[in-house]
């Protein structure tokens, strides 16, 4: 029988070319699959239609907008995943959506590889091929750019001469990937680490330099989840698109930087993520009011393995998986309103309120009302110090204690008379 | 002999009859310390003069503005010190400074106990006593407001019927801590967290709502430390009062937050840090420039614990002077230029540049010099995935693999003709 | 109505004497509640009876052994719980679940307080003080020895006078508790930390220096848990009680330690916990074999994290209780049998299987049969290396590069006459 | 010019062979570079003539055991390095030792090529190639093994027919490395995890269950590093070795366990560390005597960080340094005395003394003389238990609260007569 390889489609010219590429190369059968997830452009029945017109013995696409925004990017809101404290993980959560996909499909339709359009210089390839090999550790992959020789020339010179139905002139000057979470953008000259990026490296925001008129929304959210926008029930697909919509208006989401690549490079980076980057604002704000100390402090650490995880294609590792636990028991409680106020740029917490907050008015205020028992303090300061004050005085007896300047006072020392 | 006390002292109405207040109940002579960390207002010799008609035996002023930015605002940028990821540390770091100076005047004039004004159910208090006995363990501490019942109410009280020479009539509706790193401003209907914050809250920042035309600065750093503003030699104190100026015309640097103090409630905190927040954000991305993957991953981890321990009062603990070694040792090649563009609330890196950075053109392009061994690749994902990929065949051995979804495929599956 | 107070009971002097104590400093009614936690010593009801002739208006004994074996042991056997990596939390976990049954007495009793024989100087007042109010914040807390100046002398005063039944001239040198877990000995000469250990402080262990002849168990886990010992099932309490004896009679489970105690101090320690060892010696090399890399690395962090929480009185904290969540998601494989030498002191694992192993001998053998691919080594080590080679280079460039020694070579460098 | 590889030489039949197989494979000019770690056996001299006598155009041995005790030993004693908590990373450290004398020699003699002896399934290719490229950037790595196809049956083929002067019938079942610091063992009957080592496993070690006499040692140590035995001063390496012979005649530091190895599988490995075993005992109480409470904590989470960079061949790196900074700073006062019991496979702290102990007679007894304050302590409960207490009553309001046991008390709940 002869072999079957699902190949991850995008519709454009690399993985068009590469449908009748690997057949050539392997003498596989190529079933394209193409994976929506918000990333806007072509109808997928076009692009369906192209799969088979390049040679696809099967072509499947899915909507997995929904599926998308319910599994990858909430999980990443209530970690409040940025790497590098910047960065949504815009790509990195959706490649194990597509990598699901793809498994799938391979399962439909027996193939035994996946093939995929990535180069051997990004963290997509290893997102791809260590998540399918998390899902199904039998199945091979390959990439044809990176492992049969398939550069930009070739594609452009086999679509010619194969008459393949796609674009072989265009040139966009940058290497770009997109989902409802937010858009990447690299290469071209934002190589060159001191060039700022120019107007046309956006399209889901629009210049916070001139916003219009301040835009205020309250995000309803239920243990992480947002749930509600002013007071709208929506679901966490529409909350994302609403958000990109609205704060993408006021410029809000753009990210500019030189990151780590799992495979040991920096690279220039630019994002946007109006929605993803509004909401993970109002998230936060909410976990302050709603978490404990000390259970928010460690979710911090936990936040940052989760998103290098995510980051370096490990959404299918165990330990994801444990630390997702632990992040879901920390939501219990992330339930309440946030009002947001968005323009030019900024997203900006102007109130929260909870039923299940932690703020005790009482137990904050210094105006009447006032519940804290002051007396307990010089206790607690007392022992809290205590470890501190035992290291201190060793210090000082070891002649180790602190500098405290020059011998004499300043001249500003003076003497007074007295009471 | 007299017991004599030192007390941090402000100027303002509480201080100032707390002079006569530990006096009154303590039979000691009171020495007033006042520390310029360039929280402006008046004149230092201004606030002496009144210490003294107060009633203190002797009062001591030091301008330790150099002292603060050198010493306890840029470790403070080196470690990223964003409590919670938000709040700059503005106060949590201006307490160690004033207390050396307490200590220093304590050892000068003889004193056995250091006073301060901080009630009994904020941060400061612990601040102030663990920092001083870390420096000095054989002192004691004593907070009038929270051990000798010094009310407001009691206060005005007292300061009429001695005629300190002290205004009692003004209030202001907040508390207010500043010095040249930021100013929080906490209280009054702030306490209400549902409340936004209306525009007289702000001094540091003028609205970022209708912001001057936009400003640009080439910020140059020196192992960490800024050394000058567009070309522009600068001491470390110069750096945060220019930023602030600059970055405070555009509105950066305004935070909002709920915050978790150490004493174990949650307050509601406004601050306005222009030039740190813009310091902050042009460090961190020289340092995404020029520090090693791991060494920048790890660092996370400490800054958060330096973080923590500098919030909670340990700013002179082992650990604290330890992380700090860390810390340094990371700083060696964050030396270069960056490029922040300021406008309407947003400080944004544009452009970054450095003869130590560790981003290589060559690496990173996708066009002609192209000098990474894609080759490579395949073997790191093969070894890189293995852990993950075993872990994956002994889920699906156990009947645990993967749920791929429906048994069968989407409607939108659709055969072609082959190739 | 008159108040009412539970008091944590234990049968000796202190807390017999505090039944009355309480009683005549507070005017309320005391409820003694005793909890066997395997601790030995006295029939219950004995102790029961003693409550009531001590003044007690009511009694309430539970046998929650097996409760505590199965909710607190367990638990810290699946986090290998150790404080500083060397004690096994004897005393620590015994709080909770006494705690458990003190706030469930003062429901049913209808109590406001409740009272706990602890000093002010240790670990286990925070422990019940904590834990109560986590469990019921309403309730208050009272500690006689340390709030009502219950000083020894003063106890033995008083049960004379009063013909309280329970011996007052006993005089044990050491302050000991125990339960199934283990066994905790300190004060006394003990106090000196340059003193060795006499003989006399140990009951739960024979000297390691004459065991008996060695002894081998064969250990079944399932998912974390102990559940046969040479292939007879046990219930958790039975593998702990089995384990304590013939680990015991190994001499196994001795330690010496001066630890940090949560009130700031450093104190020693001694203690015996002959099963808690030897099972946890088990439990982490089944997860040596049984959990992924990644996974059982960061598992390290939080199970540190959850023993400071717990040695800190932190158990039913949100923190703690999100950390076994965690905890219990990586325990989902940690099923199978562990080979245990035991003699001399020495819990020695020798061998390990499971059907759920991550252990491949066909790729780890150096023999026929080897799968392992050495091809993908290189490119793994290659892109594995890259940021470090990366930094490296820069160090070279700025004359930061190793220091390799001195110029020449050693003079055992011998030219050769070549191929 | 004729290419020159440097060889890692250990005098054993795969080296020698390699000499001749990689001018062959090569047409280079080959050097070998054998290193003496303190790993016994043969003379270095024989060892250099053998090289020269196989084909070596160069031959360069190198004492490096004090080396190797100082720069590498001592930082892992101070950082307790025990990678799963178990193995004490005897082969980790040397190879950093070695490949620095390998890379000294290539620039000496002008190569510029580094090969090794190892395989492509384990470790130590990683070490040697990671810690050449992070030395010297610029130098090439090859693995006869690995990358030429040398097998043990070529290599015996080989070494008959050239004669080579070396062994070729001798069969090790197992593959070891060995040095001044430990003794690994792996492979051959070893791979099947359930079988128990074998006595001619050993050989650092005899056998604790028949030991000589107890021994007891005084371990004086200076910032961390042990400085005398019983009073007389030792260096570094007569430290370990020292140790070795009487800890190993005491059978301790036998050490059996399933490891994860960094290419992603888990592998058997035996070792015997007797000296680094005993002296990490020492040390590490002597630093619980002497190091502040947090920064010990933050110090394990440093300790498994550097033992995890260390095992994984990242000993040169960025992180790795600034790690040592840390733990570097910690030690400052680990300064004092241990004394150490030795007997029958068991090394027990019995006894430390320091001048800069920071246990406190005074504070931590409970006998006369007690100077800490316990009145202290209520108030430090009560705020330290406040974010738990805040949290448990927000439980209760939404019906989370403890789930105490059924309604009704046990039977042993009895109403006494009352006082």
């Amino acid at each position: 029988m002869t072999e079957r390889v699902v190949l991850a489609y995008s519709g454009g010219l690399d993985t068009s070319v590469g449908i009748g590429w690997i057949a050539d190369a392997t003498g596989a059968e190529v079933i394209a699959v193409a994976v929506d997830v918000g990333q806007g452009g072509e109808d997928l029945n076009v692009i369906r239609q192209r799969a088979l017109d390049c040679g696809a013995v099967e072509a499947y696409v899915a909507d997995a907008r929904d599926e998308f925004a319910t599994e990858y990017c909430m999980p990443a809101l209530k970690a409040n995943g940025l790497y590098l404290n910047r960065y949504p993980l815009v790509s990195a959560i959706s490649r194990p959506v597509i990598v699901k996909h793809l498994v799938r499909a391979a399962r439909q339709f027996g193939a035994t590889t996946v093939a995929h359009g990535c180069t051997g210089k990004g963290n997509d390839q290893v997102r791809f091929e260590v998540g399918i090999t998390s899902l199904a550790p039998d199945l091979k992959c390959i990439a044809p750019v990176r492992d049969l020789a398939l550069t930009r020339d070739k594609a452009i010179e086999y679509a010619t001469r194969r008459s393949l139905p796609i674009e072989t002139t265009k040139h966009n000057p940058f290497s770009i990937d997109q989902n409802v979470w937010g858009r990447a953008v690299e290469t071209g000259f934002l190589e060159d680490i001191w060039n700022a990026p120019t107007k046309d490296v956006y399209t889901y925001t629009d210049s916070p330099a001139f916003p219009p008129v301040a835009d205020e929304v309250v995000i309803t959210f239920d243990q992480g989840v947002p749930v509600a926008l002013d007071g709208v029930p929506v679901t966490p697909l529409q909350a994302i698109q609403e958000m990109n919509r609205r704060a993408g208006a006021q410029g809000i989401g753009r990210i500019d930087i030189v990151e780590d690549r799992l495979v040991g490079i920096k690279s220039r980076e630019i994002y946007e993520a109006p929605g993803a980057m509004a909401l993970i604002a109002a998230h936060q704000e909410l976990e302050n009011v709603t978490i404990e100390r000390e259970q928010a402090r460690f979710k911090r650490t936990v936040e940052q393995r989760w998103t290098e995880l995510v980051y370096d294609g490990m959404w299918f590792s165990p330990l994801k998986r444990s630390l997702d636990t632990f992040i879901e028991d920390t939501q219990k409680y992330v339930s309440g309103d946030v009002r947001l106020a968005m323009h030019g740029g900024r997203a900006t917490v102007t109130g929260r309120r909870s039923d299940s907050s932690l703020y005790d008015f009482n137990l904050a205020t210094y105006d009447t009302g006032d519940t804290f028992d002051q007396a307990s303090s010089k206790g607690f300061i007392e022992i809290y110090g205590l470890s501190a004050k035992l290291s201190a005085a060793r210090d000082v007896r070891f002649g180790n204690g602190p500098d405290l300047g020059a011998g004499t006072l300043p001249i500003e020392a003076t003497s007074g008379t007295g009471a």
